[in-house]
């Protein structure tokens, strides 16, 4: 059985590639690789569906184990992917989505060349901007301090296959869906696997005939 | 502007793929290059439409001039595609469909390595075997040259980008507009032009506050 592949999500802060990830994964064939954090839940997220909540000493050991595809601090807060779960679900034949940040996303292409980077772009900054203070958990400082470093973390974009604009989510979704597809139809690495198919049920034809 | 993109479908005869690009034009952004050919014009067929008919003498002449861009010999039939029109295509900005043999969609590519060739499979050999029978235009002995010569062709994918196998008519068409979608999400040779647009916003935005 062919391994599955890994799509990394990642961009800026309020760009909205959470939502656009779990859209993806209402699809069976793709499975949502959840993140161990150090930070403290928002109001309903669930432990094990939105995120494993651990503490500090948790995460470090867990580091300290190689138990983490990638780990990253962000806003004081720790985040990291745990690699059994990925890497199980990546020999059982299924493509891995992974929605993390840009540092994240850079060390599993490091570790994973094969790895499909995708990045979320928002419409505009000024969009972004909005939609971060409608979400209201953050202050005014917190806010610019994050739009400030968008533009930073838009400029990571060069290491990337891909992007997606996420203006209407289902145009979004549609795009980041067309990405996985065309991945999937690419011959590069199963030319052989493609043409013995049919060599086999050529010589079952002429034996047959 | 940037310019078009280049998609170039082939695969064995009676697979369908002149079905799946006739589809895929129905999208105002995409063009189909009309090829030009000595064959005579099967029931249906439309002068400038399906083909542009010819005689040897005037292809012939056409090739001299290094006016196509491509031209195969194929059952004792001449097949070229004007290079004109697909030149001033692209860079008008639409991404171009051809529809082409497999010896000419190499030779694109030669000339043209950003060119995206797209195979398109048969569900089996069976399958096939069924299509051109049905087509009622060709001896026995012509089905039989032409099945055995769709494995050689078939032998001929690992020189292509992506595969579509058309079994569903609008499956196949589905996964056709994901690679072209996917193409154009790609963010090689686009990254600079990307960050560009946010900085620009971003320098406004300072201004202005």
């Amino acid at each position: 059985m062919r391994q599955g592949r890994l799509f990394v999500f990642s961009g800026p802060s309020g760009v909205g590639k959470g939502t656009i990830c779990r859209e993806l994964v209402k699809d069976p064939s793709l499975r949502l690789s959840v993140s161990m954090t150090t930070r403290t839940p928002r109001e309903g997220e669930q432990e094990g569906i939105s995120y494993f909540f651990v503490t500090r000493e948790q995460f470090q050991k867990t580091v300290e184990e190689n138990g983490l595809l990638e780990h990253a601090e962000i806003y004081g807060n720790c985040y990291g992917t745990p690699r059994k779960a990925v890497m199980d679900s990546l020999r059982a034949g299924f493509d891995v989505i992974l929605e993390i940040e840009m540092q994240g996303a850079l060390q599993v292409k490091r570790s994973f060349p094969e790895a499909i980077l995708v990045f979320v772009l928002p419409p505009s900054l000024e969009v972004l901007r909005q939609r971060l203070s409608g979400r209201g958990t953050e202050t005014e400082e917190q806010m610019r301090n994050r739009l400030s470093s968008s533009l930073e973390e838009i400029r990571l974009i060069k290491d990337y296959d891909y992007f997606v604009i996420n203006d209407d989510l289902a145009a979004a979704v549609a795009d980041a869906m067309g990405i996985i597809k065309a991945e999937r139809l690419k011959v590069a690495g199963s030319s052989e696997e493609i043409i013995s198919r049919y060599e086999e049920e050529n010589k079952c034809f002429f034996t047959h005939q």
